[in-house]
């Protein structure tokens, strides 16, 4: 697959996830091991502090993982992954970047920052920094 | 505060989330150090192979520790947390359980199990494992 | 295996590393899905706290998990862990007691508990929690 | 403090840990927010694979996450960490390479990279990825 039929490939993927069509994620980049996934910030996505709900952010890290995952060994599940929360989000939009760091034959580990960004400004902030483990399903099927 | 009022005091806390209530979640338990989540799994809560996405068992596991850590030190934030799914979720309510495992002034390190419960049995499979760290908002505040 | 196979067994490929015997630890138990690693504590072992190292302490939990995951599914290797250091040990001994909480073909997930014991009271102390995951080296080979 | 003072300063504080003397690293560089640590490979470091042992590497993330944060905040202890091993180390020396990458008052989140490298071409491969968080001495006496 060359990089625009991985995005619309991707896409597709996205969208059959109903969680993230709920949610209102869209994937903005999807290349050999990286995938940015975005999210505008809605009043419905805020925890009692006014900032994004932290279960969003992870959303999107563990998504963004598995998708930068994916776009190198196909269909994944994710295994695992850890995630800190560095500030709270109350801009108006997040980016989550993965990147896939290092790729086995059935498991990667991938990292991934995940940014609020001013959306007039574009400049981004880092509010959470995550990593993780994803397994190809072939492998993962014969597994749990 | 007694375990009523704990519970109810909890309650109304998550009730300020706007994203718990966007998503669904109820606290059926709060008792100090401890705390029950549930959701009952609608459609627009899977991924695309029919499971609860991962983002929702991850927004469970992290609202379920922190609540579990604010019953026990006052207004908290999550630091970081892991979490190991386990087994892909297909029931019809996911039960977060959490536990206080060890608490200092400020920071209190915290665990959880997910499970996946069949509603007419009210047998649970674990969907997934998670342990983190929270911290008292008040610490934060100087911190970040 | 019987249980006392199973802990021979373990035994040696404690023995096997080179590490363990340096660092001087002891496979005290080894069931099914169960392993107590223990290790006296020596003044080389610590920090400049007069603590026991967090190094030595995170040796315990990621072999003491490995050694609980391989009682099930045989040679292994860990994939990834994650550690909280919960007090400062300043004990006479450590004990690691880890369990497999999930069990895959390949993938195992396990929790662990480091507990600094006085060995006149046999008192145990919680010193940290870990919770990891381990793969069969079979699949890890295909995966590196 | 100026660089080659820090460095020093860093120098004693790891002389200081009898465990680091104890396994022999060496710290090669600290700036503010950036620490070096290396090991010469031995063959104690080793497990029955003929690889290093996992316990060697995370002593060594930890402790270069411990000390990029403390090269910002002072005094400090690791609260957690989590690290993937990605591929079996048998070089010569291994170097971890951790960076403060969002510093608070009190809780610092480093990542960091260890290597495997080989002394002829000096080459690297990595072997395993850490996140972890750090806390300033004075904030954990209150918390634990």
């Amino acid at each position: 697959m060359n990089g625009s039929e991985l995005l619309s490939e991707g896409r597709s993927v996205l969208k059959s996830q109903a969680f993230s069509r709920y949610i209102g994620a869209e994937l903005v980049d999807l290349a050999k091991g990286h995938a940015l996934l975005e999210l505008v910030v809605e009043p419905h996505l805020l925890q009692q502090h006014g900032r994004v709900h932290g279960g969003v952010i992870s959303y999107l890290a563990d998504n963004a993982m598995a998708f930068a995952a994916g776009s190198v060994i196909g269909d994944v599940l994710t295994v695992e992954y850890k995630i800190n929360y560095v500030k709270g989000a109350r801009g108006q939009k997040l980016i989550a970047s993965a990147h896939a760091e290092a790729v086995g034959k059935s498991l990667v580990v991938c990292r991934c920052i995940v940014e609020d960004v001013n959306m007039e400004s574009e400049r981004g902030v880092t509010c959470a920094f995550a990593q993780g483990t994803v397994v190809s399903v072939a492998v993962s099927k014969g597994t749990s």
